[in-house]
């Protein structure tokens, strides 16, 4: 038997009947999308971290050093944004092939120096070494907020509503365009029209903003950030909060771009928008009578639009897809699983190719 | 040019001028054992974190699952008590090749599992990823202490007094014992007689009780964990104290085993113990006029024996050795470079099979 038999949910199971894990400041510990430490009455640290490996999270060919840092930065600002916590002090840990020409170490550099002087995080300490089989990238990233905006993945009550923040799609679409265009150079017209998928994989936004925007309303009851799919982390969000959901097929935010990207592939844009991952947007739930102008005064605040997909329902009926043809269709909270999918690769179907960081054990 | 023509120092310097490093609250970012973040008037957050690559820092076959574990948690637990502080939380990321046995993940956890109980840290997160080139063990642990307790590197002045604690040169030896035995399992009946130093090596125990009760004393001027080597790290605490220092070879706490162990290699106890590294013991400086009663307190609250070795001296005398033939030699800060050194290989010479920790950046 070996780790790939039992799956990244299987791997967290086990190693929490091993380690030890319960202390009275720890408020949230592993399963959410940070841990929350206690430091006062009020005041929480928020931590997390996440480690992009090459040849499993990225490929050199498709993602320039300066991607590859500013995004390693991004995915867990989104874990901090998923808290409605403020980003503060930033560990980098890199494992470096010794061959790395000097100019890719500096721009990997630059790419994480944009992202933090963006969200005015400052780079505390890290950690350097020579690695024999490719990059390495491991971030580790403290944030805070308070005990009163604290927003866990397990809060959400049946009839709350279910938002989510930008589009839902655009990444899966973005790195299957970067890797026909690798596996045909022909297809690299396709680039230019489609650049607005490919910068949603290669530079997604973390949404600070409106994580903090969401916490503070004081109407919201749970948050997650989607990084292994809508299905996937709807999952999640409804299996720690002991309810159900339906999603409205229709409502769903889907780019503008991805259709035609999604029919050249053979393959629907729903499939992408519920099962691609990577989008690091939002999803959140706030209680039935939220009123216009808290929903409004959210998404003013959160420099992205935020868009109404659905509700959540008692725990019996499950998660599932109001279609547009007004069936009711079960919603598999499937994603990309670490250790019992294969690799994706260059010309895979679907699934193949999706690639989902895995979450905080 | 690529990095390993810069060096880990080069890499360092580079990245500082690139990333954003200051705050008002970064009381010590990048260059110490721990990053050092105000919480309030007193309270201070120490963070470290250290990534461990096989076939870079660790083979598997000389270190076992649960060695691997052990030791990686046990190294940053030795930065947490280079400054004196009380190890909380900790997150794990790991990097698992996809054939690993299940029984190895279990191992691997209960390693990291028996020494949290052992200092009192509670897992609070961390992070799966499959590594397609080997084990990575990426730990990022939280430490807490007091603005009036803390210890830098920095803080050394001419006249004060150079101690250690345990024996220096024990772990370089217990590595080129196991490589020894792997490259000729003839010599497997050297392990028993030799049992201690392949411990130092595979299970080297973090000094928190001693770091502790050094800050705790208030006669300590500056504190630096040996991961490094004596020469190397004695260096740079001169450097950043702005102080020399002269070491005195008899004084040297050399394990009884080493000086057989070495004579059969040929090679000089002296230079295990100074230049060796991964020792993991404290290098602390107590002022002049430091009472013996202070010292035996130290030496009965740390758990280990402490060894006054030298004395600091202006910068202008530089770092010196006084031998046991009452000359002076210069004590070059050499030690191991993750950047410009060769891979450590089996039968290699002295300098080919160290393998250091590299620094926080």
């Amino acid at each position: 038997v070996n780790i790939s038999d039992l799956g990244e949910s299987g791997l967290i199971a086990r190693l929490k009947t091993i380690l030890p894990t319960a202390s009275p400041d720890l408020l949230i510990g592993i399963g959410d999308d940070c841990a929350a430490i206690k430091l006062d009455d009020n005041r929480l640290l928020l931590a997390t971290c996440d480690i992009q490996v090459e040849g499993e999270h990225f490929h050199r060919y498709y993602f320039t050093p300066y991607q590859i840092g500013r995004r390693a930065l991004a995915v867990n600002l989104s874990d901090i944004a998923a808290m409605g916590g403020k980003p503060t002090f930033v560990f980098i840990s890199l494992g470096l092939p010794p061959d790395l020409p000097t100019e890719d170490f500096d721009d990997l550099q630059r790419g994480i120096a944009d992202i933090a002087n963006e969200f005015g995080v400052i780079v505390a300490g890290g950690n350097l070494s020579r690695s024999p089989a490719g990059l390495i990238v491991d971030i580790f990233l403290l944030g805070e907020t308070t005990s009163d905006r604290l927003l866990t993945r397990s809060g959400a009550r049946p009839g709350d509503r279910v938002f989510v923040t930008g589009h839902l799609g655009a990444s899966i679409a973005g790195l299957r365009l970067l890797q026909a265009i690798h596996a045909n150079p022909d297809k690299s017209e396709l680039a230019p029209r489609s650049s607005q998928l490919v910068t949603a994989h290669t530079q997604p936004t973390p949404r600070i903003a409106a994580g903090q925007a969401i916490a503070a309303s004081g109407w919201a009851t749970a948050m997650i950030d989607i990084s292994d799919g809508l299905a996937a982390d709807l999952g999640h969000l409804c299996e720690q909060s002991g309810v159900g959901a339906e999603i409205r097929q229709t409502s769903l935010p889907i780019p503008p771009e991805l259709p035609e990207v999604a029919a050249a592939w053979g393959v629907s844009p729903l499939d992408l928008a519920l099962y691609g991952g990577e989008d690091y947007e939002l999803l959140f739930i706030l209680k039935p009578d939220t009123s216009d102008a808290v929903i409004a005064a959210i998404n003013e605040s959160a420099g992205v639009t935020i868009t109404e997909i659905g509700r959540i329902l008692p725990k019996e009926d499950g998660c599932r897809l109001l279609s547009d043809s007004v069936a009711r269709i079960p919603l598999p909270p499937r994603g990309w699983d670490h250790f019992s999918s294969p690799p994706y690769e260059v010309g895979g179907g679907v699934r193949g190719e999706l690639k989902e960081d895995s979450r905080n054990p």
